[in-house]
């Protein structure tokens, strides 16, 4: 059977998918228009079978992915997306089952940000399969969140928990691996669920608009993304490494291996928000972020000097990490 | 020597390139805004390394390619520059040199088409080397020139002159080829140099919006890209094959070798300017587009039924071609 043409994997698989201001996905272009007084936020970012992927993942696990990393990107800005242009390039074995579960797994991670596809390009990879989203969102002019803009005494705080996600490529990776053997297999889906779908903290948006002074998602590891957020400003920072969130189910595995604290927290793939707030506003922070649905715990302070972020234990000691942050590059 | 992280590239090479709404490339998100009363026009569009461009190809003649492929779509459509973001998924054998040349080509495109860097990503592609661009015009409201709103009766225009990209990918491919012996080396350049470093359409952009019913952009060919121009709106054409625009490096080329216009009109690669005018904007239309330097000349007519458009030569005969259009998937 013949492959399908552009057009008509198009008109096949992404139409059906299209917001408005695609013109159904028929045009060279789509528009976007943002409302009288609010800026248009833009973010691209690409992920990578085999590398930030494993290409055996299901289809629609790695298209709320691809989705997902962009959106979390938006939800730390403060912005609420307003759509997506998808460019696919797809290795030359891929199949139309794969395509139609991706653009499932695609269309459920739109429907559920309110955020449809605009348009895109498809092309040959030539090698592993790529897809790059670039994801628009929009902010009331001039309240988009920066990352640059902590200041010396703001509190800094994270969202939900972190770690679960590297937790979770670690058994993905090997799934025989002697400490995943002590865990329950709620626990182990736990971990791996995190990885394979991360949910942008979009409910946080307009939280962090009202109530944050800077923030960024946490993509590559939280020490290694603090680091790069007080780089931003030309600051450090002091965190109280058991305040920082772990889940059960990271609990569970960390109380198994203990060394495995390094990988949660500077693996990566978590897609949580990292915000510094002036101290007087972190009481209607909290308060709004648990009104959204989402938990913020406060890990630590931003502190003056361009050092490294110094991560302490309970008894007041320096913790070092193998690795600041995760780089797929 | 250690390659530069992602960061380092970042602060490097392309930080340089940012525009305003590019936040120094030190955020993970961009601004853009388009000036009240306009709507923002976006297009994606990808080329691979093996599969849109030859890997030797000078990197910064892969950087114009890449950005005029997406500049040409805003032309299309009416719309004025106003920024881009780039995803750059790197084959495992980058070098520093290669992406200083890139970036270079990069820099020049960005500031001839007034279209700053406002955002990215660079990831491992672990194949060929792929670049995505976004990127972003502005038209004011209502106006972005559609590609599905020809109708009967409309004259069809075509910019520039059609078929020398595609002649100089075949000298590209096999510079050995016999026709090839017979041009001059003038001739040559000329044509090799179409396929290296199209130039998007932009001073047309106003006149399109002022004068055009519809318009596209033609990338993968003359014959296919008006096919597909007339299912848009279940319309057809009657085209004369000599009214449609020839260099003289593509008559030389069609004196040795006549079978060569099969090639012309189907190859792609063009990045012109198809458009349908009501006869009566035709003047106006041909008038504005010379004042912007780019000539435009009428090719046929748009006519009723859902037929493929149909190519005459001067003595009445229909001519058929060998392939619709070139498709790089």
């Amino acid at each position: 059977m013949p492959r399908p043409t552009e057009d008509e994997l198009i008109a096949r698989y992404f139409a059906p998918l299209a917001g408005a201001g695609g013109l159904s996905l028929r045009d060279d272009a789509a528009l976007l228009t943002p409302r009288p007084g609010h800026d248009l936020v833009l973010t691209t970012d690409a992920v990578v079978a085999g590398v930030h992927y494993f290409p055996d993942d299901p289809p629609a696990s790695i298209a709320c992915k691809a989705l997902s990393v962009n959106l979390s990107d938006l939800a730390a800005k403060g912005a609420e997306p307003r759509g997506f242009l998808l460019t696919l390039a797809l290795s030359d074995d891929w199949t139309e089952a794969w395509l139609a579960g991706f653009c499932t797994g695609l269309s459920e991670a739109a429907a559920l940000a309110s955020c449809p596809l605009l348009g895109g390009d498809t092309v040959r990879a030539g090698g592993p399969t790529l897809l790059s989203i670039t994801a628009f969102g929009e902010v009331p002019s001039g309240t988009m969140v920066q990352r640059s803009t902590a200041r010396i005494g703001d509190r800094l705080l994270v969202s939900g928990s972190i770690g679960d996600a590297a937790l979770g490529l670690k058994l993905r990776q090997n799934p025989s691996a002697v400490w995943g053997d002590d865990l329950s297999i709620p626990v182990r889906a736990a971990l791996i669920d995190r990885y394979l779908h991360p949910r942008a903290r979009l409910p946080l948006a307009p939280t962090l608009r009202a109530h944050a002074r800077a923030a960024m998602d946490v993509s590559d590891g939280l020490v290694g993304d603090l680091a790069k957020m007080m780089r931003a400003t030309h600051l450090s920072a002091e965190v109280e490494i058991e305040a920082i969130p772990l889940s059960d189910a990271a609990r569970a595995a960390l109380a198994v291996e203990p060394d495995l604290l390094d990988t949660a927290l500077t693996g990566g793939d978590d897609y949580e928000i990292l915000c510094a707030a002036d101290p007087a506003e972190v009481p209607a922070l909290r308060v709004a972020a648990a009104r959204a649905g989402v938990p913020l715990c406060e890990i630590g302070t931003v502190t003056e000097g361009g050092a490294p972020p110094v991560f302490r234990t309970a008894d007041g000691h320096v913790r070092r990490f193998h690795s600041g942050s995760f780089s797929h590059f």
